[in-house]
């Protein structure tokens, strides 16, 4: 029981722990933020800081791992609910360029600060985001196979859709011209069209998307 | 004669100091360097560096203009080379991805840190990058007005063709699978599909371009 008691109030320190570190993160990047600034933000002291995780390099780390792996997810429900490569590209599309805009702050950290990481905690995130990657040239496969999709140097194109979609999270700002939604829309469109779909399959895989 | 002597040899001061700079900046990103690591690296004290430039700000600020004219220059050699929009945009998509390879590191801070300039400072590098954005653009309407090109949203497709180029300088690996070359070739081509282009704009386009 005493251990039952313990562990929630464990798990709400780590969850305050890494909003802050997100936040300390996102305001001041990897290499400006300070522990003592993420302890700060939580509420905590620094040394109660170091019993929970070693380092910035740490929590850096797990925020890598969970906002990758719910990215993963959600592209997974995505092929879990359509059906056909054309609606299953806009879902994806959807679901990473909106995501990009609505976790602006911490994705754009993600993008860019995983160098910091060390080998073995890069590896694990790198591996999530093969899986990403493996999923959007899956689809991406089998529309070529259908003949609704072509382009040369497909590595190349996957490559650029992601890039469309993780560059969001650098000129998105929540008070601009176009909400994530409209976002995720246009670039499925463009997506489409830097895969050669036809007007017809364009049409096909938004009204089912 | 003495002040003759004595430009050159600040003018090489105030170029190693950006080399160092720059050096800096992309090891440790802008919050992350110090200016005495920028000092150290030109091989001068800091109150030398603080004689030349006021603040590793300031550093930052004379990189960014630089390296935005320098990139607006490269587009205005192109418009003045290459007739009609398919061949220009050809050009422009070139310079700006293969660019943002060759140019990686210094491209990836400016790309991400401008938010830490000055505002006067930030409003004359945004006024070079608006520069850049409406010589795209022109071209663009250019091309929509000859029935070449056609998009929807036509800013976000803007947008997003400046994304796919300045994200090159996220994920280009010089030891990776594809030169700088090829990337400016294949993100033409996506763009043109972007703004769906026929396969016959497409080759007569390349074979202008």
């Amino acid at each position: 029981m005493a251990e039952r008691k313990q562990r929630p109030r464990g798990d709400r320190t780590r969850a305050r722990l890494l909003d802050a570190a997100r936040a300390e993160f996102a305001q001041h990047g990897f290499g400006g933020a300070s522990t003592r600034g993420i302890a700060e933000r939580a509420g905590i002291s620094a040394s109660a800081l170091y019993a929970h995780h070693r380092s910035k390099e740490e929590l850096l780390f797990l925020i890598a791992k969970e906002g990758h792996e719910s990215a993963l997810h959600g592209m997974q429900r995505v092929l879990a609910t359509q059906t056909g490569p054309g609606a299953q590209f806009v879902g994806v599309m959807r679901a990473l360029s909106a995501g990009h805009a609505r976790e602006q702050f911490v994705s754009h950290v993600l993008a860019n600060e995983l160098d910091s990481l060390s080998p073995q905690h890069f590896a694990e995130v790198a591996a999530v985001r093969r899986a990403m990657v493996g999923l959007v040239r899956a689809i991406i496969d089998r529309g070529v196979e259908l003949e609704l999709f072509e382009s040369p140097q497909i590595d190349m194109t996957v490559t650029a859709l992601f890039s469309l979609c993780v560059d969001v999270a650098r000129w998105y700002r929540p008070d601009g011209r176009w909400t994530p939604e409209e976002i995720g829309d246009h670039f499925a469109l463009l997506g489409l069209r830097m895969l050669n779909a036809s007007p017809e399959v364009i049409d096909a895989a938004f009204a089912a998307g």
